[in-house]
Formats: structure tokens, C-alpha cells, sequence
């Protein structure tokens, strides 16, 4: 078997890419399961060419912790359920609005609200579900995915959290305390918690999971600046969403309280400390850091 | 200490409530706890003087099985949240667009969309959690109710799909077959979910899960003839809810395929089978018989 890191790294996204599509195909019901619109509507939105950046940080870190590991792609798809879930919700008429997402009209546009709401509730429902059926994984370590898939997501420092910040932070002044608390809920409790369940998967306990929250953190944040960055620096050609919308919303983003240049130096610092908390790992850290760097390069 | 049947029926109800009610407060963040808005949003909805009938079943499921069950109430929160949940999300105006639940202004009313959208969000994902952390119940059992949860809740056959069906039958001619397929989904999957997790929680496995499953899928079927008879019977102030919205949207509904009359008698007949089912735990199945008898000749 070939070890996970001789691989470049292009060819490594591309292959754990391709087992989280066929991994998200297996564990998502086919269009044809009744009721169909709903299904449809899933997996529209599943399959609208995301960059899968949850599941490789989860399967990334098993790796880190385990060598290769077959089935950890089966967790990821917990992990981009719930993703996706909360940008189907996020797009919604009633909370951002958007009619672009990854290049394509989103959910609610295609199948109208109702179809939307349910959609994005149903990935939710699945997520749990299959993270209680994963396979070769002890009830344990199941319910202590579930835990941390349901606090990463939930409204005390977790996603919904975030999002409950964002809505009412929009038009108030950008306040970095208020800056941080956002995005730590919003975007970077769910990646923390990518690492977090990949390496609870694989068996880590204590301070390897220690490093590998840390890393995810920074990580992390690393991400969400990174977003906010080519928010104002992209058209949504290139984005795939609608551009400079952050602005215009008057959301509160780290180019409006630090301004560009400031928040560029704030993402290399974050994948710089991302790279140490890997420290302890050796060796075994290396795809993770390369991801790390691949998050604050990116271009989408 | 006192067997549960014992106590007249209303002192049992009245008793169980008060415990569910307690738990549902020690399990949902305070209304303090940062965001304040979602958590008054979430606290709203779940106290807003619900039957509580799943979280009763539970409970009566379980001492059914194993006495009197210290903790269940924990385990009935779950079920509380995602019934909440689930009617939030269906008074959205996107979905039933309906101002009134339980006498109250709707969550959407008070809280506005995005709101309502996120409380329903967050209590479906906290369900999960609690399910996570049942104190004294194994990993194992723990994973299993988390299926049993996510499955009475989802497209395949649960909660989801009667919603989407539901919806996609409005205006449709009333049809037997539609109709058994949208309430068995919409209302029966979790019902019967409710029997069988208090049973699961207690320990039982095998014919005695098998009996309780099938006197929650006939007491299940029951509450919802009720519900459509009461709809129709009853007026908006005595219901607590919007009467006769069945009719105006075009719902499909037992009366309208059926008429009253032998809706009541399909009412009756499923009350006689829930008892039936319940023929082989002999004295242990007398509360969930009262059970069944309250929810055919309830009068909300």
C-alpha cells in the first residue's frame, strides 16, 4: 500500500475527493427514492462541486493519527452533510439571500423554499444518521462523534451560534472581539471538529488529539480569512457566489476591521501556527500542514 | 417507592409532564446563554403548554419494560426537541404559513424567519446531543437511538418525507393510499419512535420490542385521526391552533377520504389494536392502554 504522503498533493485531493463523492453517493438515498423532490434537492446541493474541505481535514487527520484508513470517508460525509445543510439554510430568503452558490443557482431557487428548508433538514437528520451506523466503530466513539458533530453545530459557541451572531451583527460597527466570536461559531467550531472526529475516528485520545485541535483551529481560521479575503478580492465568476455580497450586507469580516493587507499577514500567521501545534506528529503531520498551506493559497 | 400505575391517570400525566418539563429545562441552554435571541426563540416553542405525548409514551414505554425509570425523562427531552423542531419549520410561511400554535403566535411571529428557521435548526441538532450524553446508558444503546431517532425523522419512511408528501399532496384528491403514506411518515414514524426508544432505553429487545412497536404504530395512527377529526370539529380557540386549515389548504386528511363518522370508527379500531398489541406484557401494558384511550378521547 502506498503511504498516503508520496503522493503530490494535487493527486492526493483528487483521490480522497473522488472516495467522498462515492462515499456521499452511497450514503445519501438516489433520486428515484420516494419522495424523490426531496432527494433531488439533497443531492443537488451535495453534488455542487465543493471543495470538500471538511471530510479531507477529517480523513487527513485518521491518516495523521492511523496511516491510511480505509472507511474514514464515511465520517466525512457526516461532516459534509452538515456543510451543506447549513448553506442551504444560510442562502435562504429569510437569512442571507442568495441566488448563487458554487457557481449554481442554490437549492431554494431550484426547488423553491419549502423544498429548501426540508432539504437542509434532512442532511441534518442524515448526518447523525450516519455517524450512528458507521462501520467498525465501537457505540463509544460513536456517541463521542455525535457529541462533538452536535456541539461543533449547535448554538453554544457552534455553528448556529455563529450564525445567530452574523445576522444580528449585520450594519453594527466591525468590532474585532465581536469579529472573532462570529467566526470561531460560525466556520471555525465545524472545521475544529473535522479534525477533531478524523482523529477520534482513527483512535486518538489525549495529546495527538490535543495537537490536532489546535491545529484545526488555526487552520480554521486560517480558512475564514482566507474567505472573507476573496470576498472582496474575486468576482463571483471566479467564486462561484456572489461577490463583494459581504460588503454590501454589511457583514463584519476581517477585511473590514483589519483591513487587506493586515488580514493577509493574520492568515499566514494562523497556517503558521497550525504548522507548529502539528509539532509532536512529526513526520506524520505533513499532509495536514500541506493542506494548511493549500487553505491560505487557495483561490476559491 | 410507588409503582407508576398505581396513581389515577391525570396524577401519572400530570406527574410525567412536570418531570418532562424540568428535564427540558436542564437540557436547553438558558435564555441568558450567549446568543440570547435563539435560546428565548427554542425555549418559546418547547414551553408553549405541549401535550408532551411522545416524551409520555417514552416514559410509560420504558417503565412498561423496566418499572419505575429514573432518567427516561432525559431520553423524552430528545423527542420533545425534534417534535418542536419539526413544527416550527412547518409554521414557517414557506411551508403551512400558519400565525397560531398552541394559542400562541407562532415562533416565526415573534422571532421573524430567520429565527424560527435557526430555533428549529438548533433543536433538532440538540436532540442528537442529548442522545449523546444519556447518563447510564451505553454507547451501543446510545448509537441505536440515534438511529432510531434519525431514521423516525428523515426521507426514508420518516417525518421529512410525510412533510414532503404532505405538501406535495395538497390539492390532490383525497386517497387512501396517499394518506396512509403521508401520516404513517409525517406523524406515525416518530410516534411509534417514541414507544420503541422508552423501550430501547429500558433495556428490551426482541418480542417485547416487537409488541411495543406495533402498539406505537397503532396508537400512533389513532393520535392522528384524532387530529385530523379534531380539525375539523373543533374551533381555532379550543384547539389552540388554526381550525379547519386542513380543508382550506387542501390537506389530505382522514375525514376528507373517509368522513367523520368512520374516521371515528378507524379511530376506535386502532385504539382496540394498540391494546391488542400489547397482550403479552399483561399488567405492564396497563398504563400505555390508558394511554391509547386518552389520546382517542382527547379533546385537543
Amino acid at each position: 500500500m502506498i503511504p498516503p504522503t508520496v503522493l503530490g498533493l494535487s493527486d492526493y485531493l483528487a483521490a480522497r475527493q473522488k472516495r467522498i463523492d462515492e462515499a456521499l453517493d452511497r450514503w445519501t438515498p438516489p433520486e428515484s427514492a420516494s419522495p424523490p423532490t426531496i432527494h433531488r434537492a439533497m443531492r443537488y446541493s451535495l453534488f455542487a462541486g465543493g471543495k470538500r474541505i471538511r471530510p479531507l481535514l477529517a480523513m487527513a487527520a485518521a491518516e495523521a493519527v492511523a496511516g491510511d484508513c480505509a472507511g474514514v470517508e464515511d465520517l466525512a460525509c457526516a461532516l459534509e452533510m452538515v456543510h451543506t445543510y447549513s448553506l442551504i439554510h444560510d442562502d435562504l430568503p429569510a437569512l442571507d439571500n442568495d441566488d448563487l452558490r458554487r457557481g449554481r443557482p442554490t437549492c431554494h431557487k431550484v426547488f423553491g423554499e419549502a423544498m429548501a428548508i426540508l432539504a437542509g433538514d434532512a442532511l441534518l437528520t442524515r448526518a447523525f444518521q450516519v455517524l450512528a451506523q458507521l462501520p467498525g466503530v465501537d457505540g463509544e466513539r460513536k456517541a463521542w462523534l455525535v457529541e462533538e458533530l452536535a456541539a461543533a453545530s449547535g448554538t453554544a459557541g457552534g455553528m448556529i451560534a455563529g450564525q445567530v451572531n452574523d445576522l444580528e451583527g449585520e450594519g453594527r460597527p466591525p468590532e474585532a472581539q465581536l469579529l472573532e466570536s462570529i467566526h470561531r461559531a460560525k466556520t471555525g467550531a465545524l472545521l475544529k471538529a473535522s479534525v477533531r472526529m478524523g482523529a477520534i475516528w482513527a483512535g486518538a485520545g489525549g495529546r495527538t488529539l490535543e495537537a490536532l485541535s489546535s491545529y484545526g483551529e488555526h487552520a480554521g481560521l486560517a480558512f475564514q480569512i482566507v474567505d472573507d479575503l476573496l470576498d472582496v478580492e474575486q468576482s463571483s465568476e471566479a467564486l462561484g457566489k456572489t461577490a463583494g455580497k459581504d460588503l454590501a450586507q454589511g457583514k463584519i469580516t476581517f477585511p473590514a476591521v483589519y483591513g487587506l493587507e493586515r488580514s493577509r499577514e493574520m492568515a499566514e500567521l494562523e497556517r503558521r501556527r497550525a504548522h507548529e501545534a502539528l509539532f509532536e506528529l512529526g513526520e506524520r503531520g505533513a499532509r495536514l500542514k500541506q493542506l494548511a498551506d493549500r487553505i491560505v493559497r487557495r483561490s476559491r
